[in-house]
């Protein structure tokens, strides 16, 4: 499988790293010549360009895998499933939610993979939960909620929604499969005008579960975190923790008499399996090239992508009214 | 001083046992008469009475400390204020904004105490937080938010908001000092028809400030936690922590350079302040007492609890929307 | 069964309170009048006596409940079994081996239960600790160590083996089951002279096992924490936890090669089991009156006393030394 | 400054990525032939040769640095002293008192630089423990206690002492300052005969002071863990932890009253200052450049380092007794 890359930069080095190992990476494309100066030595069997244009004119080209800046996604990605290529963009694939739909559809006419760089959903600790979630382990889903904080690397560009928020939804439509029918954000730019640094984002679903995210870079804890609410077990995945990354609680609420209508709670033992430390970006890259091969189903992964850039696309609204 | 407590039940029997050794614990009342008959031998001091008339009644009683429950709280404490005694009533004093005004002015026209029950504003380490905000050490507050959550007790007459939200409200109105001028609730009644058992709540204030509160009984963690984000430094209160309760990060966002605009993050210190371990019920006590012998500024206090009932009538109107 | 108490001081009330739950006090003793007195009003059915041998010469009383000072417990409980009456006798039973051998010879010569307070024995945590060895599940136990650590009350007159050690000690040997061959204890004494304040213990067993105290009233970590290694899986009872008192980790040490004689270590799951919240001084009153009442091994429960009390008359003189 | 690296093997690569910045990186020694072909792609401008010889018989070379197997380490430290060069030798330098003493010596008599690599002296966290026993905040030293335990790497080669315990110990000594009067090691070989997989040591001082060490590659938990114990103030330095290294307690016992002899405790505020995040093997290396340059007192460096392989000299021989 030959897979070209575009865009060197913060992202780019490890994609380039993992599809070295995984594929033939033949092409490095990016519009500074240092960069493919530097790349080019440690991957001297790729070709290096400034031109875009290269990568798609190859005919032995299978897959481009874009790593640009956000505002260039749609369009990058657009010009290569024209051009016939299989498609792995770094997320959010697109900032509207019809530019994205186009995507999908380009993808669909021409039976492409059109797959966006939602790292958690490779991560062996979320894929856990969506385990527990979909064997029905944790009795009905009630509600999902992500905590994902800190002090940290504060944009002036992007917000939280955007640049936090995008990780956290991705797993809640995911794990809850739906499309929200209430999507409602507040929030505050503090530093920036215009760029909000903390945002609370409140979602309700057609089957009536809901979620939430709490998304802050002015934050005395560093929290990266998903909570899953059974009406069963309830469980934690944790990204800060080392060796506990996934908490089960063997706990939750039951009717004690139909007669009262009481509400008992029940504790229980807490188990804590022990999760594969792959790295999930090597899982995320195989899943691209599987599905190039055939392996999966493309169109879902398409079809999920666009979700949550619908999803981010009525947040933003919400948060701007 | 002369103290009359109304509702042996949950609550009550801290409020005797704290009354009987701060003041002269003169009357007890409850409907039960078994309840009344093991307080009695417990306080042989207290007179014991199933009628509430007998206390308003006593022309040496000085005030009354109500610990009924809640849907009576507003009769109660307006009987007893036009009878001319002070009030201490459990929190919430009124379910309606309109009634919580009717009692204030009542108690102001007389110049009696009206106090409500908010026991955390007398917990020494929200009064640490009180400390911090008002001396400007933590900078301009830009963000308060809070965690209450817990498997816990499961109620069937008071949602997550009335029950848990109260306590959180109280601190968050008190360290800010505003009305809100957005006050949003989402959430859910999964257990029981019309009662949330997990509640979000937003609020912005018309400095620009903004707050937050976490609400469930369906939860595997068990939180009782406030956070206060200060442009300088930012303030946990954990009410879990036993020898840790308040911790203060000497860390913040600051604008490295006003040219570019560019925010940068920085982090410091963390101190772990002793906090006196006093008994906030005890301290809660005392300030009623005081407030009545004129220490303290008793329409303040009054007021203050207004603006929590006020708060909550609003939030309860969005969720129910 | 009619029980009799000495001894009403700081661990009296807590066994007068749970043997007029579970039997018929008879008796209470204490050479303080105004302790009686107060005692008298709460458990107007028994009867109170300056004079221990009051209760000895009860044809009716079953049982002698000792809670004096320390260096009164062999000489109490000896006469207790001398009149013929069962025994309960608090930690430690006698300073002395020989004084121990003693009452245990006196009570297997009248099979008269004789029962040291060996409250951490009764923990429903520590009992799942016994099951999993006893179970085989951790694999041969190669190591057990504790920590008793804190900044607590200070003693002047019983060191931290004796005053701390007493608690962990009781357990390693009912673990492990056997007379250690080496019993070995480093400290000093930094407050008081002739009092060890920070005590190191290290017995080795004959069968191979090895087992470590770390006992200090000068610690600013607040420890109470029990670890056996096994070869198969390790187990951590943790009396500091609310909610995870045990935790089990499926993990240990396995050999990979027999012919490289290589040895791996292995990670795996890690499980909490819920523990029962019973009061473990309840459940060791009820498990005196089963003794009594012919439920249990009497003559192990004694000899395991014994066991205790000669490994700490060995650590004391290895501490001396 | 010249400086030659000899062994390319587990902890060489770091060294040479940091002398290859800091210094001039001048001869790469290794046995394996591809080991100095890899590295010789990565530092050009480093001549490479499987012969020590060369670097000791190179005029223009200041230093070596050894990073080869432990028992070769005072053979080759000892070679490269009577050539006239300064030494950096991984740790231990010697696995006998007498031979460490032999190379301090011929240190002294050619005022050369004799430098164990005691990484931890350099860690940032540790060197603030320094700074609080040194400058008297913490009062009196009264103990000094260390946990390295794990389940990790099990050696068949060198025991937890060797391999876990020579960290500590560095720090032990050089908190302390003095040889100890007391050196007593217990333990166990349960995986590999003679080699110990669980140690613990015990120090007394001439001034009173006591350290303990707990090591142990059996273990579940996961600890690198230091607590001073001062009269005044204790102090805790914790490397598992990422922003909490260094903890500070202001409690300490302190003597209430002359007349009786009685000892309180005092609890206080705990202060978490922050400290730098430099690799501490940077300011190793560059530590050792600045001696060569005639900062610091490369005599005491040398004893320090003697003081060290005495200690674990006098263990081993007591682990074995």
């Amino acid at each position: 499988m030959r897979v070209g890359l575009v865009g060197l930069g913060y992202w780019g080095p490890n994609l380039a790293r993992n599809f070295d190992l995984l594929a033939d990476l033949a092409w490095l494309c990016d519009l500074d010549e240092q960069q493919r100066a530097g790349f080019s030595t440690r991957y001297p069997r790729a070709q290096t360009t400034g031109d875009y244009a290269d990568l798609l004119a190859d005919p032995e080209l299978d897959a481009v895998v874009i790593a640009t800046p956000v505002p260039t996604h749609y369009d990058l990605a657009k010009q290569a499933l024209e051009a016939g290529k299989h498609v792995l963009v770094e997320k959010p694939p697109a900032m509207k939610a019809r530019e994205m739909d186009d995507l999908v559809e380009i993808a669909a006419g021409r039976d492409l993979v059109l797959m966006p760089g939602h790292l958690l959903l490779y991560h062996p600790g979320v894929r856990k939960l969506k385990e527990l979630v979909d064997s029905g382990e944790l009795g009905d889903v009630l509600c999902v909620y992500t905590n994902r904080q800190n002090l940290g690397i504060v944009r002036t560009n992007e917000n939280a929604l955007w640049s936090l928020g995008v990780h956290d939804l991705s797993v809640i439509l995911w794990l809850i499969g739906e499309d929200p029918v209430e999507a409602i954000a507040h929030g505050r730019d503090f530093l920036t005008e215009g760029v909000e640094d903390v945002v609370f984002c409140y979602l309700r679903f057609p089957s009536g579960k809901i979620a939430h995210m709490h998304l802050s870079w002015l934050d005395p804890h560093k929290m990266r975190k998903m909570t899953v609410v059974g009406r069963e077990r309830m469980v934690v995945f944790d990204d800060m923790e080392l060796e506990r990354k996934v908490t089960v609680y063997e706990k939750g609420p039951w009717k004690q008499s139909e007669a009262y209508g009481e509400w008992q709670t029940r504790s229980g033992d807490i188990h804590i399996p022990k999760i594969d430390t792959s790295e999930p970006l090597r899982i995320e890259c195989q899943a691209f090239l599987d599905l190039i091969a055939g392996d999966g189903d493309r169109r879902t992964v398409a079809e999920d992508g666009a979700m949550v850039v619908r999803a981010l696309d009525r947040l933003t609204e919400s948060l701007r009214a």
